[in-house]
């Protein structure tokens, strides 16, 4: 427990290291979610993204995507693999796979979503993919597990309280 | 050989039956791709997607989703998942995972389509969409296939000349 | 939660009457875990299998798949794709994505697992795979819910206390 | 095509760096088919195994596995994520969701033949994920790649000519 709760720090720190804030995801989760419910606040989908964090599974998965760019950032790949994740071709692909470790857990509805993000790059997951296409830093996995967390919230909420009874 | 080019058939035509034309889904694979691909032709969108319908696995799926409908239409399944199915639930959830045996076949490309086409549902999927909401038809795994069918050409022009020689 | 509790007796209930009893599927998930756990207890594997049937979707996928089956043994669905599933010809694959709905929300433990069970077939899974080869009765999809059905209730108990805590 | 044919033999080379033969390879999916198909040849598994080498996304997931263990190995991913992929903790996962993109393109046959490798562990499959056991080497993805290389090729033997056709 106490192992798992550093490992959730760890996450957020990581995120905000690469200028990712948790209330830059807050805003999109919410924006996804309130069209399906209207009563929905900030803090229901702040206290949802956390919660997400919370499983060793998505907790694994962010931090091997985030230390993959950071690796391809500082050169360290072998090639000619270290290019194709540089250049992030559209038909890498791996970048989306990755992903489906932590939009698997909430069912059809999550992976959905993480389809949708992916195309329409809302908010920090665009800015995050432009630093790519700027050439001023290595995103090719980072939007797309940004993209994963949010659709995974999104998800949460949607199943709402009654996924909190089942699965328990 | 004959027998997959009949099966093909069958599977416009059932979709015929349903009021579902080729063209209609045409026009959305064209839509989905001019963005990438400003040289993209119609008649490219055509050819890709009677390509997609030549799979096994598209053929089966295609044909057990639309069965599923049906049959559930007719009242014939047993309660109480007759009446889940027909409402389509937001939990339902089996009617995004059924299309997985087609978009899957084209890689994350199609994965990440589907679940942009299942949200935005553009054109036809929404129109037998709101057909289920009119409760003239049962269309609740209809609309999901129709997207992963548009999902899966989509995919197959993105991946292009190149898949067309790596899938030989 | 009322309505959930009634949903999984007619689980129960709907194995039951095809002859299979949750003793049954206990055995097999209790021979998977035993060479990752030797201190595991046939009630424990009950307890976890039973937890499995709570979740919504893996109701609804099960009801889904019986009720499939028991169509096409009733000869309902239109054809061809009535006697495809009939003979589950070994190119149908849709019996297999159905079951995706069940093991994706337990993790890649729950994929494998299914992988494996699908192949190996131990117990009451063989046994109503046989009664399809008999030509007795359709089991199309039966014997793959059956699986996904052991492999979740066992990644269930390999996730253990930690997920447990992970998922409230 | 060149630059294709360059990245398959640099697959090759990749895996022989490592110390795993394409003959290791097609042994076992020799094993796996035979009990399908008794006129089944090693040239037919070699065949089918060089022709999965052939596809980009394998390639890149292929190269983006060995190259992550090899990054472990030689202590360069961040920490905490370094030592959970070095220990390979039985809730890491990444490893397992990786090679889904290499056997999702062969539908569900290739999938389930993946969970059944990943627990059966044949031949050289077992070899290199012994190394890890021994501490010798940092093989965390590697087997798991390997399992899912002869899981596609094996379940691209199951399509057969039928798929071949199919794919054109």
């Amino acid at each position: 427990m106490e192992e798992r709760k550093e490992l959730c720090d760890i996450v957020v720190e990581a995120l905000e290291n690469i200028g990712v804030n948790i209330e830059d995801l807050v805003v999109i989760v919410y924006d996804l979610q309130r069209k399906y419910n209207e009563d929905i606040s900030m803090e229901d989908c702040e206290e949802n993204l956390l919660k997400v964090f919370e499983k060793r599974e998505v907790i694994n998965t962010v931090l091997t995507g985030l230390a993959i760019d950071k690796m391809v950032q500082e050169g360290k790949f072998p090639e000619p693999i270290q290019s194709v994740i540089k250049r992030d071709d559209g038909l890498y692909g791996v970048d989306e796979i990755l992903p489906l470790g932590i939009v698997n857990l909430y069912g059809t509805i999550g992976l959905t979503n993480f389809g949708y993000l992916d195309k329409e790059k809302p908010g920090v997951i665009n800015e995050i993919d432009q630093r790519k296409k700027d050439g001023h830093q290595v995103t090719t996995f980072t939007d797309d597990i940004l993209a994963a967390i949010v659709a995974a919230a999104a998800a949460r909420i949607a199943h709402g309280q009654r996924l909190q009874e089942e699965n328990k």
